[in-house]
């Protein structure tokens, strides 16, 4: 593989400027930016990665704000959920509140908690879009040293892919130009606040048609001497519902635009209502409905329910959106409560558009990813997190394929794997926004209306599905379930609770060396590595013991996942990394009782945990929360992005060969650069302990600064 | 009261310049930065503050590194105790090991959990004191806008305190002059690593006397040009062990020195040592002992007595103390152990001085902190802790005097409280370090070494107090137990698990408006206010809403202490904060139900919680664990650091009176500055509303950026 040609030294005047990069990523929102947090990760083993954004700044308000609680596993994944625990307003409860049926006044008729208790470790959380972004932007600065950061006021102007290019793995079959904009044309009308600081969303709505928000950046025409041209082997196109991408690639949106149109406002409420603090789902008898989101910052957003209908294809007139007639509709459903304002954040309308691409990107080398493949109603706050999770889902792959470690077919799973959330999204949209949006029925005259029962019950239904708790990922390369689409069969009963193709959830143990509890997803983040986690049972039985000698002795040899995969310039836990949890009693045992090195791998004291009861935290019961027997024990395979893709036994070594085989390049064939790849070889302990210490230092202090 | 002078502006050539300050903080080591942080908070009403150090940077290894859990409780106090439990290394067991009786052989003969379970819901945990001076110092700046950050290589040189100005609180009784140092000045020999990057914290160690360590800054002779004069109203003595600030007062340190002399080493290790990542006390037979701790970035410290005694008044030959002696001393004690590292990051050597001053200050004017006014041993790891424990007690009454809320006789609970405390550490330090310092006993011969069963009762003893929590604060003004002191007497028994001069515990409660389960120390962040924490009982009984409805009549009238002593100009919450916390089930009560403003303040969220099972977080049971009576209920006065001031009943308002009489200065008289004050009156609720939530919605945009 020849290495990357440089950027163009001696242009000459009037050409524009051309480079190189490995991944270019179109759009800086939360799809974007979850895109250039994961690659980040990979830019230590040499992959370039370049974002680009039309705007010339980040949002500071308004747009996405719910966070569900798969969202923020995956933060946690990434190592900063804490902060937007702490910064985002937590959501506990939700109510509902509709017409007595005798008097018509406004009544609390229900509550049920947000987020279904037990369901995860995190719950349910609102913070804006833009907070969001900055937290994954710092996060990618971070892990790329500073060479992430995104490119803003660069409009992409066109792409052209050469598929004669598209099957060879070392090309660049991508070819972007975008041009850097002046100061006004990154800032069209509508960016800036009023007098009271109150800013519009109206210019990035469903009111617009893509050509008129395209216009917005081509006020002042073409600079052409400001133009660059990019080579890229991958492009994600982020770039929303009006995705530029999609339309260079032709791609289409099909589906329905809804008759409805809403209004919303990010306020500072001064009100009598007393569940202003909640979420709450709230129908007038005769006024609409409004929908109370309690955001961080004391601030409130409600979606309000407006009497504007819009014929299927046409758009509504924008003049009619003034947070004045916004919040006087909100007045009248929430009446006979006070609402009063003095400073209106944010405000903007929409449409509901239900409508989903039939293709996810072409060749497996450009993707579409939120926004640009999939739109519908944001009131079930499923959009930021269906769009980051597109890209969380995306990434790993193009990650481990682009640095050579995984085979370019394993690409096509996105697509596969991401077309079906949408699909379900559109599905669950349909039904919950309809509902919202329809008029409570009267007792007598249920064909008409809003049946408020099942209205309730979709709320609880659609509980576990908001949480993002509802995704099984199908048969694939990556999910061996029962082997149906080639790959492999799991022995799901070994680990009865951990549904192969569902997210893998934690448990509290107990670490082996140092007695501290900690989260098992926390001690596993985000590393680029497949999960190897190797479940013995109790270890003071010969049997147990035994049992996992043998797989040590396998995993040690020349030809296991690990010695097979990791080229030879990566940390021996790079590609496949095994961790034990046991079973005994921690004090039953000592570390140097567990074969070295693929088990207690020397000096390195965060990979043998034990299922016991803690001194400060309480037990975790790991064993008997995945249903793993203490008498047969299990492997549970878990992808980098921390789903379960294959449960077998400790002596099933053959299935892990399988499965990986289908997965990832043979470290000879593959790695990044190809110059320095070599098989792994037998460590030298002393000295590659300590080399791969001093990385975990200089990572930690990384974390530290 | 004259406004503050400013700084000359027109000075003769040749002559200093002359500025003025509230506060002047010498030394930026724990003390000092937690002064700066605490009063960071004041800036806001005016006050200014300037942080002095002599060095030209911060620490970025070595030193103080053990966190305990009133130390963590004190950051969740001031809103970044995430960041350092996520960054450190949390300790969760404390391993003995011995000479097995009959072999003399190395053994594990103990472990015990390090923090008590239930002491705290938090660990002790293990980060150096670079990276908390460095949380701190962000903090300060963070809350004061920018205003306090530590000015380097300022040296102080003249110290003079006019006595006949004490008693005016306007006045700038202390006139103390600096010096900029050159690059040169501030960064004498030691300060920068030797080739292999490993640091010596010899220079500042207990090796030096205080002349050798001033000398270091003193080798290019005096710049007078670059004096600067600084007039202040008080000033804190951070300075360390060696304080210049003691020596100007004339202050003696009292007490003695030990023989032991002792090496310190922060490395990698690389060792079959299977306890390596656990806090470990090794006696050997012949070869000394050693204490070791895992700290954060997968280094270990290890304390290590060395074969080198000193007599009283001596101080041991700086040269001896190499990395290599050090370490190769280390390997005799875990000897059969191996002990081997390729990186040693820092070393010193210290014997132990256990002294006191006698006096912790001149006049409630000027006032010592930390190590300049205690030393001990460091292996209990009390130092960085008692120190910034230190100026936590002492600055929210500094910052309430200062900026006339308090009266300035509260300044002197500072000496009686913090000189009780240095005391019991030196009385609990000498037990502790001669016990590790000493050779164990054989079975027969028990006068002659250390009884290892004694050695590890006094560590199970001394976890409460190494935990912070063994500190009860006698009876005076601020706190009210049997008024032996000219205090109130507290009834106890209405919360009877809070005893009066200990540290106020969290409990989780949830919160009314949103049904968020949150513990009530998270909700009662330091904020420079007294709280009043009032534990009405189950509010659906009439009873109970009574007493409530009455206490609030008392908060809303002229003279209650909320109204009394708030200035006009602050919010209403600012120095007596009422927070409620009820026994009703929450969805029996509504918000409108309670009594407007004191105990439901309008659109301000976060002040009524309940005592009720949450849906996520399982039952905080607050007044089962306060032992408050849900009949009788309680009004627990919590002070500004957390501490439980007084305990009375809701119909007590008379002792809530004379409480803070003897405290707080009316804000008629008081208030800062002087021209804006009145006392609080009658607040229009629809604008002060707006006002307040906006001031509140500055800050929390302050925290999220």
């Amino acid at each position: 593989m020849p290495s990357a040609p440089s950027s163009s030294p001696h242009r000459e005047s009037g050409s524009p400027r051309v480079s190189h990069v490995d991944v270019a990523i179109i759009g800086a929102g939360p799809a974007g930016c979850m895109a250039a947090d994961v690659l980040s990760r990979y830019t230590d083993r040499g992959l370039s990665v370049r974002v680009f954004d039309k705007r010339s700044a980040k949002l500071d308000n308004g747009q996405a704000d719910g966070i569900n609680s798969r969202t923020l596993e995956i933060f946690e994944s990434l190592g900063f959920v804490e902060s937007i625990d702490k910064e985002g307003s937590r959501m506990s409860e939700i109510n509902f509140w509709n017409p007595d049926p005798e008097t018509g006044r406004l009544i609390r008729t229900g509550k049920i908690p947000d987020t279904i208790p037990g369901l995860s470790r995190f719950q349910q959380t609102i913070l804006h879009q833009g907070r969001v972004e900055a937290h994954l932007l710092e996060d990618a600065a971070k892990h790329s040293k500073g060479a992430i950061v995104p490119e803003r006021s660069m409009l992409p102007e066109s792409l052209d892919v050469d598929e004669s290019l598209v099957s060879d793995l070392d090309a660049y079959p991508i070819t972007l130009a975008v041009r850097h904009l002046s100061d006004d044309e990154s800032n069209p009308n509508g960016y800036a606040g009023d007098a009271a600081g109150t800013r519009s969303g109206l210019f990035r709505s469903s009111l617009l048609s893509a050509e008129e928000e395209e216009a917005l950046y081509h006020q002042n025409g073409a600079h052409a001497e400001r133009v660059e041209v990019v080579k890229a082997k991958y492009l994600v196109g982020c770039d929303g519902a009006h995705s530029w991408t999609r339309r260079q690639l032709g791609i289409k949106m099909v589906g329905d635009q809804t008759t409805f149109v809403w209004g919303v406002l990010d306020m500072i409420p001064l009100t009598n209502f007393p569940d202003i603090r909640m979420r709450c789902a709230v129908h007038s008898a005769n006024a609409g409905s409004i929908m109370v989101i309690p955001q961080e910052r004391d601030l409130v957003r409600l979606y309000i329910q407006l009497p504007i209908q819009v014929r299927p294809g046409e758009r509504a007139d924008k003049s009619q959106f003034t947070p004045d007639f916004i919040l006087e509709t909100a007045r009248k459903v929430l009446h006979p409560y006070t609402l009063e304002t003095e400073h209106i954040e944010w405000y903007t309308g929409y449409h509901i558009n239900q409508r989903l691409t039939n293709s996810f990107g072409v060749h497996n080398r450009v993707f579409l990813a939120g926004d640009a493949c999939h739109t519908h109603s944001p009131k079930a706050g499923q959009g930021m997190n269906t769009s980051m999770q597109d890209t969380w889902n995306l990434c790993w792959k193009l990650g481990a394929v682009a640095t050579g470690i995984a085979k370019h077919e394993l690409l096509q799973t996105y697509s596969d794997e991401r077309q079906v959330v949408a699909q379900q999204l559109i599905d669950f949209d349909k039904k919950f926004s309809k509902l919202f949006s329809g008029k409570p029925s009267a007792a007598d005259d249920l064909d008409d209306g809003v049946d408020l029962k099942e209205f309730k019950d979709v709320f609880v239904a659609g509980n576990r599905f908001g949480a993002g708790m509802s995704i099984n990922y199908a048969d694939s390369s990556v999910v061996g379930k029962d082997g149906s689409k080639g790959g492999i069969q799991s022995k799901q009963h070994l680990a009865a609770n951990l549904p192969v193709g569902e997210r893998f959830y934690s448990a509290q143990v107990v670490n082996q060396a140092s007695a501290t509890a900690d989260q098992l997803t926390t001690r596993i983040p985000f590393t680029g590595a497949f999960r190897l986690l190797v479940f013995p049972g109790d270890v003071t039985k010969p049997a147990a013991m035994d049992r996992l000698i043998k797989l040590a002795d396998y995993l040690d040899g020349p030809d296991s996942v690990v010695s097979e995969y990791t080229p030879a310039n990566l940390p021996r836990w790079s590609v496949v990394d095994p961790i034990t949890i046991h079973c005994a009693p921690r004090t039953a045992v000592e570390l140097y009782d567990f074969p070295q090195p693929s088990i207690f791998y020397p000096h390195n004291y965060k990979r043998i945990f034990a299922d016991e009861p803690s001194y400060h935290r309480g037990d975790g019961k790991a064993y008997e929360t995945y249903g793993i027997s203490k008498e047969e024990g299990a492997i549970v395979v878990v992808r980098p992005d921390q789903y379960t893709g294959l449960v077998v036994g400790l002596e099933d070594t053959d299935l892990l060969d399988e499965y990986f085989a289908r997965i990832l390049r043979p470290a000879k064939d593959g790695g990044f650069p190809a110059s320095k790849v070599d098989k792994v070889s037998p460590p030298d302990w002393s000295k590659v302990a300590h080399q791969e210490i001093n990385k975990t230092l200089a990572v930690a202090e990384l974390g530290a600064s």
